[in-house]
Formats: structure tokens, C-alpha cells, sequence
């Protein structure tokens, strides 16, 4: 019993992508192998700033779960739950909530970049203020030894010690157990307009779900290096998407590297590489297109899969959450 | 099934003394003949200030308990209930914090003068700037129509009615119900030295498991009017803590006002009147008390019947719990 227990999970405010595969889903396949993983789908984290649109969360679960399955993501070695049918959570941010002073979380500089990008100002909801407190119950609860997050989430994982750290301290015994970040190796992928971001909201996605046609428009449109006029030209490889998604999906990594120096001495056309890229990204996505079709015609199993992950989720968050009550002194009922 | 229900509670950070007699406990006695009543022991608002002195909270649940049944309050009538126990509260305050601004709980006049009064500035809990939030959970989770509060808690019924009135209006059909505040007739009960409130931090109480050595050393010290100098001379009525505790406390109102009237015209002695006070606080604690210390002496039987009450509790709050999510569409496992 020596496999170290993992956190991570997604709010479900849209359909996963392309981004999402290398960030994060290519990643859990590989650790559901060597750790004991939970992946929570954070429809409470999704309300957060989302109060007045829970259709979004709703519909969205059973699409995150398609996309999760779809990617190879199996429930038998991964035990995937949903947040809100979890109630140890909500109980235990409530008790972390008394720990924590609204200075400490309007001083967390994730919280304060998020408020700035989303624009709350002065109607910031207080669940969103608290949310790194919901979010360290969640790791918490689990007993997650290791979290993977972007770099920009280090200071969430320091403020979820700080609880763990002060909540011990006023427990007989320590029963909370402090994280590690697992920072990504590879970097974020660029959407395919060239942005830094694949977004949803920018509109230059690749969903897990695309079909064909829709590949294959977004490879033709996809930025390459827009000074590369003529195929015996030179090109640029650094900023260009083709070559950051041949870096990120191809297979053959000495044919991608072949082909980038062709590409800078010139003599291969866009053309050329992205058909490549096509090629590559169809095969990626068609069987996870035909297993997310799949699973999406029979939302009911999908949604009691989720229940039987949730259930078992449920056995752990609830037993830690008893530990606590014990040490506090709360009535166990 | 017309019968109102009503929501009302304490914070168990010490024994109940006359001051809650006479504010509360009284009038749930009553109040219990024709209402559905429920009776919250709030546990996790007590952390809110106490979060790193939880034994406080823990010992004195069955201080409360033991004195909710010593004053009259029965079980049979009066569903009583321990917060923490009730995980659909702590997911209530969860949803409800997201469609609460910040600026909205910096605004409610109760919360700016606790903050103030309690000298928090900038270690303000983040559970504590949430609890009128928390606070509606539990109003709504029980769906109670009339809330016994002081007018200085004016705010917080406001507060969960604007909460209902949202909610509600993201849901198909209304599930929650809104609230009135049901605003106490007698005014508050001074302390023995004649300070405005009967607190224990001012050591001015006197509980309902005070000894008749304390009762009577009380009354020997209560404050009266300081230039009543001889029993001739005409004494004030005003201020006069023995003339309040008469009127809160006996039972005879003809012969205190007899007794006022002689003590404003001069010739009744304080002693006289400290002894009619005596009397009368000795035989309606004597029994308390009684009652109190055969309810302290098992604890574990307390702590069953404060079971019971929450387990009926679980029922009625986890039934609004789900009706709300689903309204809301968040999946019921």
C-alpha cells in the first residue's frame, strides 16, 4: 500500500481539447498505473463563478467524463467522483474556512490574477474568494500526496499546507497529510491561431470530439511562420503551431527534428507539414472521437459510472473528514 | 400540517444563564406547543471565532443541551440538532456562497459590528465573514418561516431572504422559503451589576445551574438605586436592576407594582425587595438546577438524544439539500 495517492481533476464548464490531452489526460493514463488516483470533476468549483449559470456545469459532466474515458482514462484504475456528491468536502472547507484569514486569501496571488482576469471587482463572489480553501479540503480530503498543476497554481498548493499545517496543529494526532506540486513537464500548448493559450473562449480549440473535417480546417489554418512566402524560403520554427503540435503529437521525434531543419534551411513547404501534422492528429483523435460517441449515446451508464466512482470516493473523503471531527472533539454521529 | 416551522439555536461557548432564559429559552418552551420547532446547536458558527480552541466548543454541547432541557424544552416537541451534523448545512453555504458578493457580507451591519466588536481588523476569519451565509443555510435548510432574533439581527433574516430570493429564481419551481423575523417582547435582561447585558464576560450572570449560595450572593450584590441611602428615603425604579429582574421574573405583577409604587414613595428597604427577588429566583432555579445536574450526570444519554434530534434534522434538511441541486440540475447520487 505503498502507491502514493494523486489529486486532479477539471471544472466542467466545457468539452475537454487538444490542450487538455497534453497538459493533463496523457499524464493521468501514464500515473493511473503507479499511483492511486482520484479525478474529481469540480462542478462546485464550476458554480463558483458560475452561480447563475448551473445549466453549463450540468450539461458539461457528462462530457468531461466522455472526454476522460475517450482518452483512456479507466475507472477500474482510476476512480473518478464528482465534487458536489461529496459532502465531506463542503464540510471540511467549513471547518479550514475558521483557519483562514481573508487577508491570507486576498493576499494568494493565483486568486488575485484570477479575480483580475475574470473581472469580478467589487461583485467577486465570496465562494470564488474561498475557493482555494474548497480546494484544499478537496487534496486534503483525499489524502493527495501528490497534486499536478501548472506553475502558476504553486501558490494554491502553499496555502493547502498552511491549512494542513495549522489544522494538525490543533489535532491530538496530525491527520492531515502535507502535498507536493507535480509540475508538468511539458509546456502549455498554444492554440491554433497561435495564441499562448488553447481557450475555448478564443475560439481556437481542438476538441477530443473534433471530426475530421474540423481537423482538417483547422490544420490548413493553422499559423505557421507568416514571413515564409515560398517553399525554398527559410522558415521560422520558434512560434510556430505546426511544428509545437508536431513536437507535442508525432510519434517519430527524429522525423519531426529532420523535417524542422529542412523547414530552416527551406525547401519544405507549410503544406508539407501539415499534412504531416493531419495525419498525426487524425489518427490521435478519430478512435477517441469513436469512443466518446460511444460512450455520450448511453449518458445513463455514463452518469452511473460516475456514481460508483463518486461512492468510493465518498469512503475515503468521509473517513478523513471523521478523523478530523475526532480530533476536534466534534460529535461523530 | 399548518403548524409554522421555526429555526432558532445557540452557539454552545458556555452554560445558559437568566439573560437566555429570559431572551429565548422562555419563549421556545412556549413557542414548542404551537410551532414546528427546531432547536440548532451551532457548532461550527461557534468555531467561526473559536477555530483554534475547539475543546471550548466540544465541552460545552452538553452544557447547552443540559440546559435547553432543564428550562423546559422537550425533546418530544422541539427537534434538537448539533450543526456539524447536518453535512446538507455545510453544502447549502457552499452553493449560496457563490451567489453572494463579498461586497454584499462587508456590507450587513451585524457582521460590521461583530467584526468591530470582536477587534478581529485584519485576522478576520474567512468562516466568520461567511457566516451570514452560513447562517441562511441553515434558516432555509429547515425551511423555516419565523426566526426568533433581536433586533440587531435585522440584517441576517434581510441577508437570507435576498439568498432565497436568488436561489430560488435560478431554480424551475421555487424550493426555498423566506423568512420572517420574529422579534422578541421582553427587552433585554441587564446583568447583576447593572451593566446593559448579562454576559459572561463581564461575570455578571447568573446561570441556570447557579447554587442558591450563588443566587443569593448575587441579589445581596445587585445593583439598585446608589442614592437610595434609608429605607425612608424615595427610591428610582429606573435602572434599578432589582425592579427588572422583579418584572422579568415574578410572577405575581400586581405586587410588584405595589412594591414600586411604595419604593418610589419611600419606606421599602432594597433588602426588603432583594428578598422578594431572592425568593422568587431561588424556586425557579432550584428546579433547574436539579433537573440540569440529573441530565449532566449522563452525558452519554444527552449526547443520544441529541442524535435522535439531528437524525430526524438530517431528514428535513437533506430533503431541501436535494431539492435545491436538483433544481439546479447537479447530479443526486
Amino acid at each position: 500500500m505503498n502507491t502514493p495517492t494523486i489529486l486532479t481533476g477539471d471544472r466542467p464548464t466545457g468539452p475537454l481539447h487538444l490542450g487538455h490531452f497534453v497538459g493533463s489526460l496523457r499524464q493521468r493514463v501514464a500515473l493511473q498505473q503507479t499511483h492511486n488516483q482520484f479525478v474529481l470533476i469540480a462542478d462546485l468549483q464550476g458554480l463558483t463563478d458560475n452561480g447563475s449559470n448551473p445549466q453549463k456545469i450540468r450539461d458539461n459532466i457528462p462530457e468531461v467524463l466522455a472526454d476522460y474515458l475517450a482518452a483512456g482514462i479507466d475507472p477500474n484504475l482510476t476512480t473518478i467522483c464528482l465534487q458536489s456528491a461529496l459532502p465531506a468536502l463542503a464540510e471540511l472547507t467549513m471547518l479550514y474556512m475558521n483557519i483562514v484569514t481573508v487577508a491570507r486569501v486576498e493576499r494568494n496571488p493565483t486568486v488575485k490574477n484570477e479575480i483580475a482576469q475574470k473581472g469580478f471587482a467589487r461583485s467577486l463572489p465570496v465562494g470564488f474568494m474561498a475557493y482555494p480553501i474548497s480546494q484544499a479540503a478537496d487534496i486534503t480530503a483525499f489524502k493527495a500526496e501528490c497534486v499536478p498543476v501548472g506553475d502558476d497554481q504553486l501558490p494554491m498548493i502553499e496555502q493547502t499546507n498552511e491549512i494542513v499545517h495549522k489544522m494538525n496543529s490543533l489535532l491530538p494526532v496530525p491527520v492531515l497529510r502535507h502535498c507536493k506540486a507535480m509540475l508538468s513537464d511539458t509546456s502549455r500548448l498554444p492554440g491554433i491561431d497561435g495564441s499562448a493559450k488553447m481557450s475555448k473562449s478564443l475560439g481556437n480549440t481542438l476538441h477530443l470530439s473534433a471530426s475530421e473535417e474540423t481537423i482538417h480546417c483547422a490544420v490548413s489554418a493553422m499559423y505557421t511562420d507568416p514571413n515564409h512566402l515560398k517553399v525554398s524560403d527559410p522558415g521560422e520554427i520558434e512560434g510556430n503551431v505546426v511544428f509545437t503540435y508536431l513536437d507535442a503529437f508525432h510519434p517519430d521525434k527524429d522525423k519531426v527534428a529532420a523535417m524542422k531543419a529542412h523547414y530552416q534551411a527551406g525547401g519544405l513547404g507549410d503544406r508539407a507539414c501539415k499534412n504531416e501534422l493531419e495525419a498525426c492528429l487524425q489518427e490521435l483523435i478519430a478512435p477517441m472521437r469513436e469512443r466518446r460517441a460511444m460512450y455520450m449515446r448511453d449518458k445513463g451508464e455514463l452518469m452511473a459510472m460516475l456514481k460508483r466512482g463518486t461512492e468510493r470516493a465518498q469512503g475515503v473523503t468521509q473517513e478523513t473528514l471523521r478523523e478530523v471531527k475526532v480530533g476536534l472533539g466534534v460529535p461523530v454521529f
